[in-house]
């Protein structure tokens, strides 16, 4: 296959996988009403056993999540709440959309969570339907920190732990203890009412403990926990004095735990992971057979430094070309996951664009080659850029314009790089989010 | 699979890998001597051709390699040396073997490569058949600087470029340029004997002018570009007076280039690899599947950090466990190549160990994995192992010694985490080097 049909391939590819995690679309399949009965999943209720219907969540895809859910119930919804980010508040008939800061939580936030959290604790009984939508950026969208603790305080202990150096999750135990709606509080206020959380995932593994810290998800963690998380990190000092008064409180029973797993509240909880990177992955793998690339998914847990990845990626691929291992031409190799960047200079680009031109860098001598790297939110790193797609002649565009590819690397600069030869990937913002989708096709 | 049978499984595959790239072995199946003719793979040569056979080389697998070439042609070698490593100097009948500096070069190293030199100069000729011997290391150890180089100027240049950040090409376009012996330099020695090279390669993708820097090979570099790299690196000032006016001599045409491909020179040369990474992958992909697995080679190329190789590794092999991408349990994911280590610890290790500790971490809640990663020349780093071999159960091992491995993994220590709870995989110098070898099982 030619190269510039690699290339248009590869947008096609990632194309059918951006699709396939469109939030709307998501809904749809899983959701389903039909003679009165609301089918989620493997799952089916019958709606004349509630008087209401209640839809609450947060999450990048709330907006579409919401819409999608008010075309299908229609007049049946009695109300709701949705906090999504900025510039998503299209107009919903029986829905609130409530914008919130994001990836910084702010104050507006703050207000929409004690809204949602009193909604249910106020309209929510034994004879309510409540749906809970999830997805990406919920965590921050609907920060509700304990009372007594100002969200300055919660953000700075955020802020401490990420510098530290602890894990994801030693950081969640820590978030779940200061908060009053994550780590299944939200379950709780909802009780006794049936809850299906709709989840889409932008973690890898799905945990739906992990996902906008699992609001309606029993938490196996202690405020002991907590407090061992802050002291072993040698941060519990620095904590400000709120957030350590109350642990301390928690610690001496003054507050109550967050409900654990098994609890009585999980009963009439039911959660559904609607989409994930899986969805994407494997949506791509089937338009690849499709445009009769022989196809294999490697993983979809990729994480790890973006310039490393994209180098053993370009090195499976090359490997294809020579060898036909691990599978032979015309190949689609994908991966999903999410990778990171150590920024060490001081340029403009996004993981997916520097993964990319990494990648591009290594498959300097081989012959068809085509890898993109796509953020499937559309967003990557502070650019207008949702990824990159290079290839086996991107060094030799780069070279004619006189730009040095190891030193737009070095320098994290690889947007400025990527622009000018013509090998980004601009899609807009797309409401949706399952991390990345890379792709290597061999021609 | 049970665990256990996993961990036996992959030391199995392993020894196969290894057992694949033993010097002799290759040698062996790669040379015949069969009615007076002699057979190096494809080629063929009519011994009543010659009056004499001489046989010359350098690497870490000289020793072996000599020692099968002997027993194949025996009364017919005429004589010959080869450089090899220190501990090396087991007796053979016609053939020396002189050891020499590994891996910083010294004189007893530039003594044997004069030697070398002059036994072709002198006595080679259209009746002589050269058989060179070439495996990694070789470079080091067949260090022949250019008159009125000393070593130490040589050696001081190749410092600097080393930590300017130069390249692997650019450093060798250097080295041949001040060498007698690099760069297709030793087959102009030989001829107009009739030369074959039989290389093992050490090098990913199989270069021949990059194994032991090409002394059989053509080298399409020139005087021009070896300064042209001392000058965009910015250590031409601080290059040795020697190595500059060399240089520059060269520039004026007043030393004869390095011979260039497609030299008349090179038209009685024949280079065969005998044996390379993908030789050892390929063993062990066939022993896996005589074992019972579905056996996935991803490539020989892989190269980058090792702890992100692992991650990346350890990632695949839990898809395998969960979802059966890329290639569904009982599995063996292979894959070869070289990884570094960027040190910012100052404990004890080795690529292979490291990546190996890095995999162990990511295996974090999965069930049944086992990762290997293995030096083929049996050593990695400064340690006793050759690499090493973990799993599911690793982390939990670690805790039970109070060991933690995260910190081993920053702090570069992970031979003294793996040693202690038995996840070293020992084996003595194997003779050979092919690069290393990471398999992955999931049972």
């Amino acid at each position: 296959m030619k190269l510039n049909e690699l290339r248009q391939a590869a947008r096609e590819i990632v194309s059918a996988a951006l699709k396939s995690v469109d939030p709307e679309t998501l809904i749809h399949r899983m959701v389903r009403l039909e003679d009165g009965r609301l089918a989620i999943g493997a799952n089916s209720v019958d709606l004349s056993g509630f008087r209401k219907i209640l839809v609450v969540g947060a999450g990048k895809a709330g907006a579409a999540m919401a819409k999608a859910i008010e075309s299908i119930l229609g007049d049946r919804v009695n109300g709701g709440l949705v906090i999504v980010q900025d510039g998503n508040r299209s107009p919903l008939k029986k829905l609130e959309l409530a914008e919130a800061g994001h990836p910084v939580p702010d104050e507006r936030g703050v207000e929409a969570a004690g809204r949602i959290l009193s909604l249910l604790q106020d309209h929510a009984n034994a004879n309510t339907l409540v749906l809970c939508l999830i997805s990406g950026g919920g965590s921050a969208l609907m920060s509700l920190p304990a009372s007594a603790i100002p969200l300055s305080a919660k953000q700075q202990t955020t802020g401490l732990l990420l510098r530290c150096g602890a894990t994801v999750d030693e950081i969640n135990i820590v978030r779940k203890h200061i908060s009053k709606i994550k780590g299944g509080q939200l379950a709780r206020a909802a009780f006794p009412a049936k809850l299906f959380s709709l989840i889409l995932s932008d973690v890898i593994g799905d945990q739906i403990e992990v996902i906008a810290s699992g609001p309606t998800v029993g938490d196996p963690s202690t405020f002991s926990d907590a407090v061992a998380v802050l002291k072993k990190h040698e941060v519990w000092e620095q904590t400000p004095t709120t957030v350590r008064e109350f642990l301390e409180k928690g610690l001496r029973g003054e507050i109550p735990e967050t409900p654990k797993p098994g609890e009585r509240i999980f009963e009439n909880v039911c959660n559904v992971i609607i989409g994930s990177n899986r969805t994407a992955v494997e949506s791509a793998s089937k338009r690849a057979s499709s445009l009769g690339f022989h196809s294999l998914v490697l993983s979809t847990r990729i994480c790890g430094e973006a310039r490393e990845v994209g180098g053993i990626f370009a090195s499976i691929a090359i490997e294809s070309e020579i060898s036909g291992y691990p599978i032979a031409p015309p190949a689609c190799i994908l991966a999903g996951g999410e990778t990171t960047v150590t920024v060490r200079g001081e340029g403009k680009g996004g993981r997916n664009q520097e993964l990319a031109l990494s990648a591009a860098i290594r498959l300097a001598g081989a012959r068809r080659i085509v890898v993109a790297s796509v953020g499937t939110d559309g967003a990557d790193g502070p650019t207008d850029a949702a990824g990159a797609v290079v290839d086996t002649t991107t060094l030799e565009r780069a070279k004619r314009l006189e730009l040095d590819p190891a030193q737009y690397l070095r320098n994290n600069d690889s947007y400025h790089l990527l622009a000018p030869i013509g090998d980004l990937v601009i899609t807009g913002p797309t409401g949706t989010n399952v991390m990345d989708l890379i792709v290597a096709l061999i021609g």
